[in-house]
């Protein structure tokens, strides 16, 4: 069994992702960076702008103990932005304004009057709702927008809010999220490659990786289908291995490889190429 | 308030869509198909190739009492392919070899035989372990792969168990899916439009949405923020008005409209452009 970072889950926020109008690529962004810091992704889950569902997910992701929880979406200052709104109903905490975050509003608001970008700076009811969070949060100020981001602990997890604003949101996470998630999480070895194969279908490899995974130690495969191309069945196979010893990391990958190219060549199947990663 | 189709929610499942490695567009496009035919999609999970996540996503959704539930991945030949087994724990119904499914599957794979594409049709484990079904489920003929797809009616919601592969997925969908929906969804007439407006802030045009959303009937909007460009504050603001009769959707699109131009005028802002999309 491939060796596993903390169980994380995202939860973004967004009718937009619903209806098919917004492809959602703060998730896989959010997933990407999780999986490299060492952590595992188990559970995304992607609603509607709306409060019941919104306390309801954050509550059913602190019940399965996820340790790290980011929610993309909903910090904004509409009527439909509420996602603090809804962090402090699943956790009992109060909203409350919060003095560092309505500092940043005033200053930046301050700053874009002085810009000439708007004409009157005063802290509006929609302006001061962005800065009313959960008690016991921490705030995370947003370098690129208004809406602060915030980091609140309860129970086991880590309930991490970001703008569902991709550049905020990637701003936010990269600056003040992934420093605190760094010491946080532990520090796997992880190596990566994709075979790509031709030759034999998707049933013919399967007691291949059955085998593959039942001898070695510290992997992970997963064959994802291509199609056939000039009749010719191609087959990309995903390799992960990780481990917390760098050594036995790249041990277990060689072998797999090893394992999984002398059946897949004796099966009448050829290897096209192999793709290593050890970045992630 | 918007009028809404009954409630859908969409279960992809994947390592790779959690991993960062793949981008999910099963998801937006399965999206984008259900709200056109006048569901309402309401949530979207997204697991890893785990049973026991399969299980309790379809258990949670059905107790939600969602309409429609479509599932997307999972259903091919290897190890870690286990949507049906898990459609089958969830709703109690046994897992059984289907002679319809396994009769596709025995054509396809001698029709690849001859056609040079494999070298031996046995129906192997791997291959047989596909036509493995839940009892009481419809067969859902895959016209581009192996793998069928299933429909099950169970309590008060139909289960769709669509492959991961986007063509495969969107071909059952398209030419078996959809025909079933449509006697099944209500006609909605949906019109929608987006305008572009510059000028004002979203915290200044928080107020105008609140006053349109309580004076204007079937009518749903939204503001997506799109920076600043040369100094001046962009704003796409997405309307969408629906409602059993075409001529009340029509009417709340313009008099929504009106009133949103107004307004924003008023407050110093410009419109840039009307988009609209009366298709959807």
């Amino acid at each position: 069994m491939n060796k596993r970072g903390p169980p994380c889950e995202l939860i973004t926020i967004g009718n937009e992702l619903l209806s098919g109008r917004t492809l959602n690529t703060n998730a896989q962004w959010l997933a990407d960076i999780l999986t490299k810091l060492g952590g595992t992704v188990v559970r995304c889950t992607i609603i509607r702008d709306e409060l019941s569902d919104i306390v309801s997910s954050i509550k059913e992701s602190v019940q399965r103990g996820t340790i790290i929880i980011i929610t993309s979406g909903g910090l904004g200052p509409t009527y439909d932005d509420t996602t603090l709104a809804g962090v402090a109903l699943a956790t009992g905490c109060e909203l409350y304004v919060n003095k560092t975050a309505l500092g940043h509003l005033e200053e930046r608001y301050k700053s874009m009057k002085k810009k000439g970008l708007i004409v009157d700076s005063e802290i509006t009811p929609p302006r001061r709702k962005m800065a009313k969070i959960p008690l016991g949060s921490q705030v995370l100020k947003n370098p690129l927008g208004s809406a602060p981001g915030i980091l609140l602990s309860y129970e086991s997890s880590t309930i991490i809010c970001l703008p569902g604003v991709p550049d905020e949101m990637k701003a936010i996470m990269l600056k003040r999220v992934v420093p605190i998630l760094k010491k946080r999480l532990p520090k796997f070895y992880r190596v990566e490659a994709t075979i790509q194969i031709s030759g034999i279908t998707e049933s013919v490899l399967a007691p291949i990786l059955d085998n593959v995974l039942s001898t070695v130690k510290n992997i992970y495969l997963k064959s994802h289908p291509m199609g056939f191309e000039d009749g010719i069945s191609k087959i990309d196979i995903e390799i992960i291995s990780s481990s917390l010893r760098r050594n036995s990391s790249k041990g277990s990958m060689d072998l797999a490889s090893l394992g999984l190219r002398r059946q897949i060549e004796e099966k009448g199947g050829h290897i096209l190429k192999i793709i290593k990663d050890s970045n992630r």
